[in-house]
């Protein structure tokens, strides 16, 4: 049952959540999982200033588990030249990665 | 001071949370950690259709810190033997891990 | 363009956010993410109890990829030394990532 997969994390903003999920469907991807996130890049602070507790997640965490990096550089990509000119954003990879128990492979 | 741990991720259903939380603890790992969490599965859109700003969190995901691999697995069967047919899930390791500092291992 | 890094997780209360994203500055990460968690330690029940819809997610984690396993090192003894004794909390590395597209490297 359990089986190599590379993990794809995209952080970026809130308003990119459906483009950035459709841009991961079309590539192929079976599943992936978005959490809330706030935080603090190169760009300055991400989501409003400071993180507060009330307004901190002004963000979003996609992960990815994808059969292979070939599929998660094609989405990193994708989305890198679609949004990371005008959006905070960053992408990288968990190579090492056992997959055990899943409807969505 | 440093360790080497397995990390399991397990992504599934808010409305399993207390019951993947019984498994976690009663299989002997000292702690975990649970995030809000949305996503899509090959059983279509996990929580409540496309992914939206107020809606999209309805699944719960656990990250749980194992002295080895054989702990983890166990909870991951564990889980997917009682679940895994009803309701949207994955578990997934990640090997490569060491512990810097906690109150939990 | 891809880039080896190393990603420091901490996980610990939320009361903390502020002071733990100033060691991570401090120490010169370019940035980090921060998450709303809940969860159980070895301290007991970390946030209010046993983890519920309403109240599991009194906890933050954060995320920081490091350029190297130094400087990962440094901003989790300083956060251990500083709140560990008195607040939850644990820290760990996952060691093998490949950044692929970030504003913040």
């Amino acid at each position: 049952m359990a089986q190599k997969a590379s993990k794809l994390v995209i952080v970026t903003e809130k308003v990119l959540l459906k483009k950035v999920a459709k841009i991961i469907e079309d590539a192929g991807a079976t599943g992936y999982t978005v959490v809330p996130a706030g935080g603090k890049g190169s760009r300055g602070v991400r989501s409003s200033g400071q993180p507060t507790v009330s307004d901190a997640f002004s963000n979003v965490k996609f992960e990815v588990l994808t059969p292979n990096r070939d599929m998660a550089v094609k989405i990193s990509d994708e989305v890198a030249a679609q949004f990371f000119d005008d959006y905070s954003g960053i992408a990288y990879i968990c190579d090492v990665m056992e997959v055990l128990h899943a409807h969505t492979f």
